[in-house]
């Protein structure tokens, strides 16, 4: 089976993931001091931009795994169907984030929660690559050493989401900082590894 | 007519019911005790784990089913609207199941409910998939026993949900393990009668 | 310009307006009546299936509308825009609608606002289908007879809306009944006038 | 890397927000008077069609830059993104600035924090264009004339819609007004200009 209704599937969740991150900032109910009603939801804000750039970028590795994936199977559907929901979650935890900077209560827990949610959607991208691998549904021009080259980046990944995570437990906008930085960071592109157009996974 | 823009529209309704399941999770109004609060929500996970399984399979089975289907016309146009109708009725079943476990009263109607929607998505694929047969609109390489193969799965899937929501009436826990297992059933490959691809509909 | 991605961003508006109903009912904040509580919200049930129905109908129309027309312009873009607009409204609509027939207040002024969104969407697909030939946007097979057959179509179906909308502004469950028997009606396939695939518009 | 599953997932996007600016109407919560009730929400449907047609158009204008884009790099998919992010917040800015029209405050900091929000947009279709111009990623049939002329219209859109922001700070309704007015007039073709389709960006 080919893949392109699967990604055509992915690319809807992914964007509507992503564009439902708004709910997550509600308009002020009084709009008589709408200035600093509006500044005070600064969380909020935060909270849209990190997830926002998250999910960007959960979906830009899903396209580029995805153009090494040439065929489908049941198990890498399911696999498919899991990192999605970890994906659709992100909202959730998103909202729950920006409510605790705002209360001021709480943000140890969301903080460690969102990292809990990133380092899982990460190990599912590791899944997805590997069950791909293995089960034949990639096409010849992944090499051995990209494969290798990935799978270190793989555990590199949700390593330093889980460090973000630690370190959010103690400080969160520590945590925040973190994750922000390392969202960033995975973004960037990194010109001498990227030659032979194999970088996948948590990338 | 192709079936490609009946596909890409089902698609997005697949995907926008999917993505709006994290809707059914409200997060805690207060923050001060968050990591009891969020647990306290464990009914909402476990409807959003199960409704995203379910239509995350219902899904796939689309797909299956439309590597099949090579024509449409408007009997399957209004067939298929009829199954989206159901499944994106999905979202408000799962919110009223799990605000039932919350809450602790009414599980028992709210385990039926859920039965009886997944049991209407199954008899819609299974019309969809008669009337394909009926009207030609299928590719040729479907073969009778394939079809009969395909009906038996038919009688056998809305049957075991109908069971599902019958012991879920009298012990509503029972039916969602029930549903949950099911589903997961449903998702595994069973290789020894995968063989010629012809697993569609109830699958 | 070729007109793939116009109706791929059509599809997504349909896709996410139909889906989107289901916010239309709210699941009963209480519980302990569940059954009871469920069957009260019939309103927001049958307004669920109408604008499904509809809406999914003029999905249908804008799919076999398209596969006339082969190239877009500025206008067409402009024009196909307002239509999504009035097709957007129409969960807004919906939800009115069952909200009076809940509460027993206003039902009139719901149904009759319901039949102009109704009206004003198929005046937009007449002005979808006049532009398209005046600007020479459609492919060769629409034939003057086609064309003019077509066009007795879209003098007859916003008057029937209209009607409906009259008749419900003085007895609101008879312009409901109206409406949906319209919608039914233009669902089901008219053999003997879809010969020629010329069908479209209006139905 | 081909530009398609991006023009999908922005496309995606697009119809999201474009779709979801519905909720910024509330249905009344009483429906004794219902049409006074409806008319009272006037700001709300001004808001909508302002932003209906503002979303459009910027998706219009994505959908001819991408005309000419062919490739697609990291550094595109993240200027895309932050465009993407920049769209997906109209739906707030349309809530905030609807809400004030209602109650009567706030209305020159809500046109304001529009306006910025369509700079914004603007200023980021100008950052895609020209790093796409600088990457290479764009095909060979935009000339030096086409890529100038397309830079006086960007610096022509934003300073418009600032002047709007300006106007819109001392007198609310006049911001309301140009912002319209500018959304019209970029979404009328403008004949003499657009022979060689090369009308791109802020248009």
């Amino acid at each position: 089976m080919p893949t392109s209704r699967l990604e055509a599937f992915s690319d809807g969740v992914f964007a509507i993931a992503i564009t439902l991150l708004i709910f997550g900032i509600q308009a002020p109910a009084h709009t008589d001091h709408l200035l600093a009603a509006l500044l005070a939801l600064w969380p909020s804000y935060l909270g849209y931009v990190l997830s926002f750039l998250l999910i960007g970028l959960l979906w830009a590795n899903h396209h580029v795994m995805f153009e090494h994936i040439e065929r489908t199977d049941r198990g890498l559907m399911f696999l498919n169907t899991i990192l999605l929901l970890v994906v659709a979650f992100l909202p959730f935890a998103t909202t729950v984030l920006a409510s605790t900077f705002r209360t001021g209560a709480g943000e140890n827990t969301a903080v460690v929660l969102y990292g809990i949610v990133m380092v899982l959607a990460v190990l599912l991208f590791n899944a997805i690559w590997r069950h791909a691998r293995r089960a034949g549904l990639m096409d010849g021009h992944v090499t051995e050493a990209g494969f290798r080259r990935m799978n270190r980046r793989i555990l590199f990944g949700p390593l330093m989401y889980g460090v973000g995570a630690v370190a959010g437990y103690f400080i969160p906008w520590l945590g925040v900082v973190l994750y922000l930085g390392l969202i960033l960071f995975y973004w960037l592109p990194i010109p001498q590894r990227n030659t032979a157009g194999e970088v996948v996974g948590t990338r």
